[in-house]
C-alpha cells in the first residue's frame, strides 16, 4: 500500500527555487578575482542559474552530459552549480591544482563537452586545449571588458552568454536518482576515479549539514566557503547554505590569512569550512599580527576535514577566538561527510582539555551513514576506543562505483564501501582515523600511525608543518621518518623536538630507540596486531 | 543519467536501527500508567519491535494492513511505531479522546485487523468492540500481571504476545514510498479522513525536526512527548528523537503541570513538545506553586503548535523560565510541521518585546514546503504582512489525498493543498494565521480574527481561557461573542476586561461599537476585503 503523501523529487534546483524566495537581502559574497567584493541574492543567483540553462540548451547540451569548470569559489561558480545541475547536466568540478596530464586525463574521462574556467587559469586553458578530446568550446567566466587575450579558438564570455539567454525557464522535473555532479579522487596509485554524486544523494547530504547534531546551519549565518568548490563540491556547503537560507561568503583565491581574516570580519562570518592546512596558516596570520580574533570576529565554528585537525589548531581556535572546530570525516567517495564530533549530554560536564581531546576524534556517524571497523580477515572489531582495523562506510550519500566502472566493484557483498583508512571507534561511536591503510608505519609488529607522529609535531610552537613517513628497515620491517619545517624565526634542536614528543605522544607516550634518531614506538596501537 | 551513489530507502526502520547501535545509557524514560518510572535504551525498543514484527507475522498480518492504538505515549506505543510500521503494516494511531461513535467509525473505515490499547482503555474497547467490523482480536499493553478482568473475548496481552516472538529478525527492504502510519483528522464538517503517511515523508519530515533551524534536536537533548502519540504521531518527535539520538522521555497519560514538571526536573528535559493548553495549565501550577522553574528545570526551548500560542505564554516561558518558545504550525495532513518561527540574523538586534512579538507568528516554510496566500478567486496576494488570504501549501510531507479517496481530490491544479487556514505573510517569508476560514468572523465587510480576540483575552492574568465566536447580525452580518472562563479566585469586570482588550488589540487597536456590549471591530484586518 504507497503512502498517500506528495512526491516531489529531491532536486538540486529545489534549493535555489526555496532560496530564491528568501528576502531579498544581500545573500552571497564574493571576492572577485580582481579583488573587488561582489554581492548578490538567491533570487539573482536563480534567475542567472536559469540563464545558464537557457544557455546549455542553446549550445545543444543533452540531460546528463558533463559540463566542466576550473575556477575558485565565486558567485559565477555557484550559478554554474545551481544552472547545470538544475538543466539536467552534470556539473564537473575539476581541480585547477593538479598537473596538467591528469587535468586533460580527467577531462577527456568525463567528456565534458563544455568548460567553463576562471580567466586566471587561461594558461592553464591554452596549455591543456590541444589534449582535450570532447570538450567543443571554453567560457571564460568573466565580462567582456575582462576576456584576456588568447590563442583559444571560439572563446565564449560568460556574460554575453548568459545575456543571450534571458527568457523564461522552468527548471525541469528530473529524476532524484539522475547525476547532478562529478568529482574526480586523486589517489596516489592508478589514474583518478570519478565520484558521480546523484540529486538524492546531494539533497539528502545538505540536508546532513543543517542538522544541529551536523554544521547547523541556519538563515541566521554566514559561512565562509575557504574549501574549495573543485573539493567534493565545497563539502556540500554551497547546497546547504542555499536550502536554509544562510548567508554565503565566497573568498575567491584568497585563501591566505589576511584575506580570510579580513572577509570574515567585514562580512560577520558566523561559519567557516576549510582543511587544517588553511587554519594553520590562518591562525600563524592573526598570531603575528597580534590580532584580537575574539573582539573582531564573530565566528561561533569551523567545519574542518580534508585531515585529521592538530589538537593545537582546535585549541587556538577555542582559547584565542573562542570558535568551536567541528572535526568531521569523509572523503570524495562519502559527499564528503559521513562523520562529525558533536558532542552527547555527557561532554557538558568535560573540562576544556577534555573537550579539545574528545575533539581528536572524526565523530560519530549520523543517521544516513553507518561504520564498521574489521581486521584483515574482515571480521568486525570492537568498539573499545583502542582497537584499530580498516574503516567500512555505507550510507546514503556514499559512491556505489567509479564513474564508467574504474577499478570495478567498491563495495563488498554486503554493499560496505572500503574506505582505506584505519581507525578506532570508542563504545560512545566515536570514529578516530589513525591512518591511512597504505600510510600507516608497520614496525616490528606494531603498526605506528603516522598521524599521531604529525599532530604531535605541529603542537610545538616553533614547527610549521611536519610529514612522517615509514622507512625500510632490515629489523623492524619499516621505521618513522619525521620531517618537520620551522616557522620564520624560530629554532628548535633535536633533543627539545624529542623531549616534546616524549610528552605528547599518547598512552604511555613514546620510547625512543637506540637504534635509530628519528624512530619511535608508540604503545597506542599495541592492541592491533596483524 | 543516473549518479553513482548508494541507494537506501528512506525507511522508519532505518530510524530505529540506526539508534539502535547508539551508546546503551538509558534513552527512552516513560510514567507507566501504574506511574512508576521505566528506562530502556534504544537498542531494547528495537530488540522488542522486532518481537512486535514477528508477532504480526505469526497472527497473519500482510505488509499494508493496518493496525489500531489506542494509546497514551509510552515505550509500548514507541515499540509499535518501529515495530507495525517497520514490519510494513500500517500504524494507525486512533485518538481515545473521540467519541465512541467516531471511533467505531475510524476504526471500520481504516479497516484495522488488530488493535493494541492502553489498558486504561478498556471500558472503551468493551463499549466499541460489538461496533468494530474488521478487528481480529484486541491486545492490552501490558504484562499478564496487569489484564484487567474482561468481556472481550481472547483478550491478547501483549508482553506475552512479543515473548513468545523473540527469534532473529531483520527489517525488510520495504518501498520508501509505501504508507507507514495513518491519522484520522476530525474536521467539524463530514466524517473523520484519514491522512496516510509514507515512510519517506516521515522520515524527511523527521530530518526537518533535527535541523538547526527546525527543532534542532541533537544527541544532548532529552525531549518529553507532550504532545500525544495519536495526534499526529505526536508531531513526529518519536521519529526525530530517534534519528538523533536524543532522549525521549513520555508522560504516560499524565500531562498535567504536576506531572510535567516532575519529570522534567526529574528526567533534565531540555525540549518538550505540546500544545498551548497543556501549557497554559503548566505555567499556572508552576505560578500557584511559586516554582523556580529557572532553578530547576533545564528546559531550553518548547515547540508550541495545534493552536495559536497566545503571546502571553511566550512571555512566560521567555521571563519566568528562560525557555524559548518555538512557535510551528501545521495540521494532520501537513505531518504535521509545515512553519516553524525561528529568528533571521537581523533579529539578533531586537528588544525582548520585539522577539515576542515576531513569536506570534507561526513562522517560515523550511526546505521542502512551499506556501501561498490567494484570494478567493485564487489570485496570488501579496507578502506585506498585511494582506491575509487563504493559505495553500505544498511539500514532501503534504498530503496528496485522503485514505479511500474520502473527500475526493484535495489539490489544485497546481499541486496546492488548500489548509482552510486564513493568513498573512510578512516581506521576509514569516506566516501568521489570521483564522480558521470558517471560524473567521465576518462583519460589515470586515475579517475579524476569533484567534486575535482570544489571545487578547487570555492575557489578562484573571483569564484562564477564552473563545471567540461570530453570532448572526441583522446588520453587520456578524458579531464577535467572546466567552471566558476566568481563573479561580479572581475577579474581572466586564470594562476592566474592554480596557484590557483595547488596549492589546494590533494596529490601532479595537473600537467599541454602541451596538453590542460583545463587538469589536478591529482595523487590523481593514485591508483583506471580499
Amino acid at each position: 500500500m504507497i503512502g498517500l503523501m506528495q512526491k516531489h523529487p529531491l532536486i538540486v534546483s529545489s534549493l535555489i527555487e526555496h532560496a530564491g524566495k528568501a528576502p531579498p537581502t544581500a545573500a552571497v559574497v564574493s571576492r572577485t578575482l580582481e579583488g573587488s567584493i561582489h554581492r548578490c541574492t538567491y533570487s539573482d543567483i536563480e534567475r542567472r542559474a536559469k540563464q545558464v540553462a537557457l544557455a546549455l540548451t542553446a549550445l545543444g547540451v543533452q540531460q546528463g552530459e558533463r559540463i566542466g569548470t576550473l575556477a575558485w569559489n565565486g558567485y559565477r561558480h555557484l550559478e554554474l552549480f545551481y544552472g547545470v545541475s538544475g538543466f539536467g547536466a552534470v556539473l564537473h568540478t575539476a581541480n585547477p591544482r593538479l598537473f596538467p596530464e591528469q587535468l586533460a586525463y580527467i577531462i577527456n574521462h568525463a567528456e565534458d563537452q563544455y568548460l567553463f574556467f576562471d580567466s586566471c587559469f587561461l594558461p592553464l586553458i591554452e596549455k591543456l586545449a590541444p589534449h582535450l578530446k570532447t570538450v567543443k568550446r571554453f567560457i571564460v567566466m568573466t565580462d567582456r571588458l575582462h576576456v584576456p587575450a588568447t590563442t583559444i579558438t571560439d572563446l565564449l564570455c560568460y556574460e554575453e552568454l548568459i545575456a543571450q539567454n534571458s527568457g523564461g525557464y522552468s527548471w525541469p522535473h528530473l529524476d532524484e536518482d539522475a547525476a547532478s555532479s562529478l568529482c574526480y579522487t586523486s589517489g596516489t596509485t592508478g589514474n583518478p576515479k570519478g565520484v558521480l554524486y546523484s540529486h538524492r544523494s546531494t539533497v539528502l547530504h545538505a540536508m546532513l549539514l543543517c542538522m544541529a547534531d551536523g554544521f547547523a546551519l541556519t538563515a541566521a549565518d554566514s559561512v565562509l566557503l575557504a574549501s574549495p568548490m573543485f573539493h567534493v563540491n565545497a563539502w556540500g556547503a554551497p547546497y546547504a547554505a542555499v536550502m536554509i537560507g544562510a548567508r554565503t561568503l565566497l573568498p575567491g583565491p584568497a585563501l591566505d590569512g589576511a584575506s580570510l581574516y579580513r572577509m570574515m570580519r567585514d562580512e560577520e562570518a558566523t561559519a567557516a569550512t576549510g582543511v587544517p592546512t588553511v587554519w594553520l596558516m590562518f591562525q600563524q596570520f592573526v598570531h603575528e599580527q597580534a590580532l584580537r580574533p575574539r573582539q573582531e570576529l564573530k565566528l561561533r565554528r569551523v567545519l574542518v576535514g580534508g585531515a585529521a585537525v592538530p589538537p593545537a589548531v582546535v585549541e587556538t581556535f577555542e582559547r584565542v577566538f573562542g570558535t568551536r572546530v567541528l572535526h568531521a570525516w569523509g572523503m570524495t567517495e562519502t559527499s564528503p561527510v559521513a562523520t562529525m564530533c558533536n558532542p552527547l549530554k555527557k561532554h557538558a560536564l568535560f573540562s576544556e582539555v577534555e573537550r579539545i581531546d574528545l575533539q581528536r576524534k572524526q565523530g560519530r556517524v549520523p543517521y544516513g551513514v553507518s561504520l564498521r571497523i574489521v581486521d584483515e580477515g574482515g571480521a568486525a572489531l570492537p568498539h573499545d576506543g583502542v582497537t584499530s582495523g580498516r574503516l567500512f562506510v555505507r550510507g546514503h550519500w556514499i559512491a556505489s562505483e567509479y564513474f564508467r566502472g574504474e577499478g570495478g566493484g567498491i563495495l563488498d557483498k554486503d554493499g560496505w564501501f572500503d574506505t582505506g583508512d584505519i581507525a578506532t571507534v570508542d563504545s560512545d561511536g566515536y570514529m578516530q582515523i589513525t591512518d591511512r591503510a597504505k600510510d600507516v608505519i608497520k614496525s616490528g609488529g606494531e603498526w605506528i600511525s603516522s598521524i599521531d607522529l604529525e599532530n604531535a609535531a605541529v603542537g610545538h610552537v616553533a614547527i610549521a608543518e611536519a610529514a612522517a613517513i615509514g622507512l625500510p628497515h632490515p629489523k623492524w620491517q619499516e621505521r618513522p621518518l619525521l620531517v618537520v619545517v620551522k616557522r620564520p624565526g624560530l629554532e628548535l634542536t633535536k633533543d627539545e623536538l624529542r623531549a616534546h614528543l616524549s610528552k605528547r605522544l599518547p598512552s604511555g607516550g613514546c620510547r625512543m630507540t637506540s637504534s635509530s634518531s628519528q624512530s619511535f614506538r608508540t604503545q597506542q596501537l599495541e592492541s592491533y596486531r596483524k
